[in-house]
């Protein structure tokens, strides 16, 4: 982690997120993704698309949102391969890698972190409005999920009630335009803060059993 | 509507459909959607979503294929934040709006001629050729549903046999083409005829129970 | 076939894959989505659509990503028209087509092969990475069937054990770069010899009942 922060500090003037970064990210989404393709029983096929949703799924959404250029996912030469050999780990060892259950959680709720705190800050540098740099950070965070659950034909995860996922995301990227605009604070102490903020909440809300609030008939 | 339609007669030789109208047709849009997902039970998360879905969904496929920049749902201030407020109407008020089934049934009958208009216009403005104006018109007023057909993974309505939508909004488009192509009349008056004609056979459908006709095996 | 091959080796140096081929890829693509849609008892809305989905998906998620203006097929004036054609075939014809299964059959590896190739050399026409070109090449010969599923709110096929689709078009797009990069062939018969590959990999698949690897628990 905190080779990652100093990378992070290294390039945040001109980059605020760096690829490294990013690719971390990415790892464990692949990792999450092919995981639950491994252990439902899918083809070699089926492992290597929810990894590559998992981890590069909120990223195309965000890019083809923004409309600059193809997917980094697609430029970057190293996301696709990285996402191939996580896909590989995952299609030979699920057994091994499901038992880390804990481990999971945690790196489960970084990764909405980071990849709320990517979303948002890449919808800031292209100059969109505040509330569109909220949508963007939230769609990046939770983007996987959402084509994982379609791919299986399944409800929504973030649509029920449950624990906080794009709840906390969207309360992230809030604060980080609030943090980021008005309050003027640099990006990377900014990142920390809304990457922090983010994680304790899913953690928060998957070990206390909190469910984002339903529709109140007033 | 007067309103509605002097905006439009204003701004009509420009833009052809102002943001106004576009903004009208987003908040009923948002509004179905943000109500089907408070009397399901979603969470608040879930809320936003189809309420973004039904007020923004169309008009951001419409734009991700028109490839000209960021949508205009991220590049517009007032989209967004609009449809935020009319989904936290739907999260609190869901009862009380859900008695207004015959106002609901026109606005939803209204908002589909107007997606279908500003989609198809929009097309036209991209110099796309007519087939894909008719496309995108269709895409445009019926993508918010079918967005939203996937989120819940319930088969698509409008692939189903029932009460006119996407065949509306075809026919609605495939006369729109005409109309400001070889028979030449201005965007304003087309807008008009296209929007009465998509909304009265939407309404006409679901009055009459027209459902629309299924394939046939000669 | 041979009229299909000399258009390809005419316009090869320039396009790589003229319009035409991609054409006769679309027709069929066209036909298996709306005589889907038709023995399903779809609206002709439905048939349509798995028309346009199994004839122009996978060609608009390409060009959706490779962001490169509107997709091709949008701005191809003959692209939608013939969709719609198609379409109407199917759903006055399903019953005489259906019987065609062998043909079908065919047919439909034919076309994972020449969506492979054809999005593969768009990806590498673009200057992407190998392995985007292999991501581009597989998505597209598979969007198509994975559109249909989601509108189906079926889990998508390519997940899941059985006949190779996804596991074929991905070896051939792998092949494709290594014989098109390291190996320095032409064009013309890095497609033909790709085409016959996933074709191939497809049919036997089916005709042996091959199933794409599960995932092993070391």
């Amino acid at each position: 982690m905190s080779d990652t922060l100093t990378l992070l500090a290294a390039d945040g003037a001109a980059l605020r997120v760096p690829a490294a970064v990013d690719l971390v990210a990415i790892v464990v989404g692949a990792l999450l993704g092919g995981l639950l393709a491994a252990r439902e029983g899918f083809a070699v096929s089926g492992v290597l698309l929810l990894a590559v949703s998992g981890g590069l799924g909120g990223g195309l959404i965000r890019d083809v949102l923004l409309a600059d250029g193809p997917p980094v996912a697609l430029t970057n030469q190293a996301y696709l391969p990285t996402v191939a050999v996580t896909a590989g780990i995952t299609f030979f060892f699920s057994g091994w890698l499901s038992r880390l259950t804990g481990l999971l959680t945690g790196l489960d709720a970084l990764t909405l972190g980071f990849f709320t705190v990517i979303g948002a800050q890449k919808a800031q540098l292209a100059g969109l409005p505040s509330a569109s740099v909220v949508f963007i950070g939230t769609l990046t965070a939770v983007g996987g999920a959402v084509i994982r659950d379609v791919l299986l034909a399944q409800r929504a995860d973030i649509v029920q009630p449950g624990p906080y996922n794009a709840v906390a995301a969207l309360l992230g990227a809030t604060v980080l335009t609030v943090l980021a605009g008005p309050v003027g604070m640099e990006p990377l102490p900014v990142a920390v803060v809304v990457i922090v903020l983010v994680s304790g909440l899913r953690l928060l809300s998957v070990w206390r059993g909190w469910a984002a609030p339903v529709a109140i008939d007033l």
